[in-house]
């Protein structure tokens, strides 16, 4: 079976930076200079800019972005995949955020681990392949007898500082996808078969595969012993699931191989409205759901689907992502749609959360969205539209 | 052929609203119910609410949305007419807000003119149907001896007041979309052929359907002789353009069958980049969009294709929308990204004007936008994502 792999390590562009370093020195200039509102260096780099004080600057250099050691790795056009791709880019992110405040780190693309270390990585450990992370195949074909596949994607976040215009990682992040159900064929274009993998043995199996990793990493050029890494790891969802996995468990390196106790996050992602067999961890908010459901489903003579995706921690909501789709018939339809639904989620949704809401025509086009930012009371809200 | 329509004129529910009365009566209450935070009135109707100031409130009744007496006519999927009919919906309710103000008026999807009657006032004039307002068949095919078709499309738009938290029609808007290119196959399922119509003939065929079109309204029960009707011309963009059409002229009959003089919009829409055989009326505006086309299109190391289309009234520039569609290997990616593009558009697009950028994947997917509204002088953005 082919792994879905995912993996982007970044690394201090040692010789870039010391060719750099020379022309600083020329101009004499202090400062942040990355972070002025051109975001020009005069020693290689540039930034993307920033929207806001809670989004990373990104890496340009010589004009064009810094992409990933491993960029294309994983990519999936595959619907069922695409959602786990998503929550462990974004979460990823997320996470570092509080390792390494946007405020003071630049953000760039993993640039330690290649495409083919990366790859190497996720498959399975055999005289061919020394590094890889996941067991040797046993041979067993029979989905409890056989050695699953453990590991599913990795990916690198390199978090750097800016020093009078030279960029030096100032931290990493790993992130690491964990398996509680492994997808394998027995044979080439045959059926799909799923060896099942114990909440405890994922857990266990990634403290082992981020310890291994993290020693890795520590031999990169440009990791100093000190570096701070920041280790994520990531429960992948089924792929039959209506939401993407979530990371289950973070812990910091301050040096060397040693890793601070594991945090648990209590983080996971659920489906609106509650199924029978899966209901959300407070009753609270799928009444409130329903009772924005029920407001917009009939709002036209032709029923609205309304669906979302909630992010929890523990039993506490902390955003929702809500999907409409219905038919329009005019662009004042949807005008007026959008205004109603805006009036529906203040009143309905909970309150003091993200939430974004997007209208999309029975055809999959995106005619409208809504979006709340943590800590604001309104919504903002988008038409599509041409001339 | 069949004629592409979209109609939708909107009538006074007198008999709801007579109901509606009584029951306003007993409460006795006044003020504008419709507009207060709940927009629930006890005379049957509620409205939509509203996002901003700018925007109308749409009617809705025992909780359903109001929908046009001519919804569907008109629709399509096709790609070469959906630009037109968004343009042509949209542009009307733009030109409404200056005669019907949304603070004072509540917006209502036509319910004057039905289905069968805008479908059958599109179609040629013939015995079977005498309220035809295109020419009769002259039993001629060629493309220069046929009498053409020139009315392409008719919506009617009813902009209501409200008092005491009753609804009556306050004025109308009919928009009428006429054709430059008349496309017709002398056989079914046979080649296409195109009639040519000159600027003039669409200027004088306008009037004259506007002033049959606008005698007929005057006859509608709930509108009076002195019901303020806003009549809005439009041309009708050819089937391969790469936008939408224009309004060309609006006129406004304060009573009876007359009609102000006609005041040319001088509104026209135009793509960029500039081709050889079509520039923008400003050369200023395409060396802006040259800038930014540039500085974005090698952000990564595979291209990204940007094109817009911007709305021009005489050589001054309206707004812009602007897309751009590249493909991505992450999601740090787009987020850094649609950064720089905001960064892009800050420094080299024009200020002052409304422009939203659309960013795309290669699939088609909205991964992103960006949206300055008039007025603002920074620009909102939105990463599309999931959990």
């Amino acid at each position: 079976m082919k792994k879905q792999l995912t993996l982007c390590i970044s690394l201090v562009m040692s010789l870039v930076l010391l060719a750099a370093c020379s022309n600083s020195s020329t101009t004499g200039t202090r400062g942040n200079t990355a972070k002025t509102t051109d975001t020009t260096s005069k020693t290689g780099y540039q930034t993307t800019g920033k929207t806001t004080d809670t989004d990373y600057q990104g890496v340009i250099r010589d004009g064009k972005y810094q992409t990933s050691k491993a960029r294309g790795v994983g990519i999936t056009q595959e619907a069922d995949k695409i959602m786990n791709l998503q929550s462990f880019e974004s979460g990823l992110t997320t996470l570092s955020k509080k390792q390494f405040s946007p405020k003071k780190y630049v953000f760039q693309e993993g640039q330690l681990l290649g495409r083919d270390t990366v790859e190497n990585w996720l498959d399975r450990v055999s005289k061919d392949n020394p590094t890889g992370l996941n067991p040797a195949d046993n041979g067993k074909k029979e989905a409890d007898e056989r050695n699953p596949m453990y590991v599913q994607q990795i990916e690198e976040q390199d978090y750097m500082n800016d020093h009078n215009g030279k960029l030096s990682l100032g931290g990493l992040t790993i992130g690491i996808g964990m398996n509680r159900k492994d997808y394998y064929q027995k044979e080439q274009y045959g059926a799909t078969y799923i060896s099942d993998i114990s909440k405890e043995e994922m857990v266990k199996q990634g403290r082992i595969t981020a310890a291994k990793i993290l020693s890795r990493l520590r031999k990169e050029k440009g990791v100093s012993n000190d570096t701070p890494i920041l280790i994520a790891m990531f429960e992948q969802a089924p792929n039959d699931s209506l939401v993407g996995g979530s990371f289950y468990a973070t812990a910091v390196s301050k040096s060397g191989n040693e890793i601070s106790n594991w945090t648990d996050t209590n983080l996971a992602s659920y489906t609106f409205p509650a199924t029978a067999t899966k209901s959300v961890p407070n009753d609270n908010d799928e009444t409130s759901f329903e009772g924005f459901q029920n407001k917009i489903k009939n709002f036209f003579p032709n029923l609205a689907g309304v669906t979302a995706q909630g992010q929890y921690k523990n039993k506490t909501l902390q955003g929702m992502k809500v999907n409409i789709t219905t038919q329009f018939y005019s662009q004042t339809e949807i005008m007026s749609f959008t205004q109603y639904v805006a009036q529906a989620a203040r009143t309905y949704l909970p309150t003091g959360i993200p939430i974004d809401v997007t209208i999309k025509s029975a055809d999959g086009t995106v005619q409208s969205f809504l979006s709340r930012e943590d800590g604001k009371g309104d919504f903002y809200s988008h038409v599509f539209n041409s001339y």
